[in-house]
């Protein structure tokens, strides 16, 4: 199984809106790769590891696929709209992890 | 429900011991924090989101408790131990994310 994680970086002048991206794009994103998709997840960063630091992500989203063939034939046909959808929830540019489920 | 996640980042020199860190590392951090730490997951950075590039973090593992007070408690007074051990499966420091889980 792997996961794919994207992470949205705390800028100074990030916007996120967590309401949108939990209630609209991660149920889109999993409804275009429906059958291929496990199920979606998402965090709202609150702090860093040193007291009082700021967190060094503002949102973290995570999707289950059983392995990156089956994400990429699924992502692909529908990779365009959904990342046209990203400025409706936020300004910043997310990096993309892609990993094996260890644990 | 908050989860601390732990980004070992993928240097050029980067060294890490899934196995030791699944088997090892990361339940000795849940008894340690026992009552209080709910789960326990880990990753294996496999890619990044532009096709041939690195996983940005070699290695990705999340814990979660009720609330960042939970976690303080639970994880503060075995922190230095916890620490110490890291050495045992990486050469790389790791960056800390303390977020609220959204979906």
């Amino acid at each position: 199984m792997i996961k794919v994680t994207v992470l949205y970086p705390n800028t100074p002048d990030a916007r996120f809106d967590m309401k949108y991206y939990v209630t609209h794009h991660m149920p889109m994103v999993r409804d275009k790769c429906a059958g291929a998709c496990h199920s979606i997840a998402a965090e709202s960063g609150l702090a860093g590891g040193d007291p009082g630091s700021k967190a060094p992500y503002i949102a973290i989203g995570h999707l289950t696929f059983d392995s990156v063939e089956a994400f990429q034939k699924a992502f692909g046909p529908h990779a365009a709209e959904i990342m046209a959808d990203i400025p409706n929830y936020t300004n910043t540019q997310p990096t993309i992890q892609i990993s094996e489920i260890s644990l």
